[in-house]
């Protein structure tokens, strides 16, 4: 049953060159092959593309989109929720993913980083933010080396080391 | 593609006796015969009676939750989604549904039918609200006989008459 | 201090006619009398006319507003704040008064007496909808006989008779 | 009429130390000494401090809670608003200010001057986050030396510099 799949969030901007795209479609099919379902905000950009590379492998894409009409999901969303809640309806994408895997990202996904982190997640980085405080970096988004290494790290539980 | 499919908010109350849960079990399997997907609150009463009829045609079924916690869903939901937004998610599922089945219901399934109804959707009732004012009732819900007919208006384009 | 005074809501119709804004002024203005604070959705119609009585008699009125530009408040809204939730900040309404007074409405006003109702908030009536079921009343939107009445029930406490 | 002052939201911890306390009150005494309207979560730490500084200067301050008990403001809250919405309130937080102040700051805040940006407001900070890219700083955050110049910045126009 779906509900006892992994949800993992994916988030990312909605416009991103053709490497951050290539990122994001494999983080998209790696999700795919492990049977995750895959949690985003439904539009374009590095959205699109990670919903293209999980539908290629047969996986399930949940977009939720921040305005009222379903026509905005991109066309590889299985499953497109309109909320009508605007940008808060980034707490819903955090909310969504038992883990977060950010790819890029401009400050709507800054956000979705955060709320994912305030709400006690792991957070999963491909070429993203990196935050720090004072001059020291803070720990919160764990770097990872790829796509199936952000997978890997996303799907392992709290304490695993993939 | 699911996204393509006709998504029906099925709303009411999270406890009811066996008639009610057996109409909205019906609809459920109605839904799922015809291929629409049912995206209703996802908790317990006539919302798991309508997943469960759903699931046994092999329907698919959304639960938007109230709360922070997916283990809260009814066994019957495919997709579980915590949104933490309380009572404010009837709000979206009133817009997550091309057209809305109510099925008995108390205050919580009264803001989703007059929800929809403000976002100017198709609010199909078995055994519902009804609404007047000055001793005038008011058009809104449209009455079905039984679950079949529910589904049936509901699937409807508006303007048909099943 | 502001946060210890009563917050009542009032909802109605975004348009309404003379009468009923007359109805709406002097709910406003008897809650500025009483010293409470008004919340409502902060666009025109009922909840205009509600803000203008209000801030004659010198009160304190907030206007939660569905979209995102604060200029849509009407001009007597004190603490004007857009939400960007669309029809979700019906919820919002809800849930800042302590009761809630609903004059005339529409389907908007509908959804959020429901949600008042189904959070256990007392709510008041004036010239608005009437709830049944199976043809027979529904207890939970209390009639008033006038503004002043109207006002009276809502900051009475459970229980008192005014 | 309140509606025409400026709003700024101020966001910090929860819970902080002494130095940030002091930081934050200083920020809502030089906002209100500015005629400014304090919008903030409503809770405890900078959120308290930068509220009691304002209403020592006379000021307005708005909470917008988390939850759904509107006791759960602190004391120097003038207008104390339950949303209920859970973190999905920072969205709300982050709409209702013209500009934003961060005082310090954990992932919560974190995510509110996220939402700000992403919103197109101008957010100044003070002893809080520091946003980069493959180790390259981003824009974004405009620090300021002090809280009177963080208000400076806060209430100047766009393109001014104060």
């Amino acid at each position: 049953m779906a509900a006892r799949t992994r949800y993992v969030a994916v988030v990312g901007p909605g416009r991103c060159g053709a490497e951050l795209a290539q990122l994001a479609e494999e983080v998209g099919r790696a999700l795919a092959r492990r049977g995750a379902t895959l949690v985003c905000g439904g539009l374009s950009g590095a959205m699109e593309a990670a919903c293209r590379g999980a539908r290629e492998e047969g996986g399930l894409t949940i977009g939720l989109l921040p305005g009222n009409d379903r026509a905005s999901a991109n066309e590889f969303v299985s499953i497109a929720l309109p909320t009508g809640l605007g940008e808060a309806r980034n707490a819903l994408v955090a909310r969504a993913g038992d883990a977060m895997i950010a790819v890029g990202g401009e400050f709507g996904t800054l956000s979705e980083i955060a709320l994912a982190l305030k709400l006690g997640k792991r957070v999963v980085g491909l070429d993203t933010w990196e935050l720090s405080k004072g001059g020291n970096p803070v720990a919160g988004i764990e770097p990872a080396r790829d796509p199936e290494h952000a997978v890997a790290l996303a799907l392992a539980d709290a304490g695993e080391d993939p």
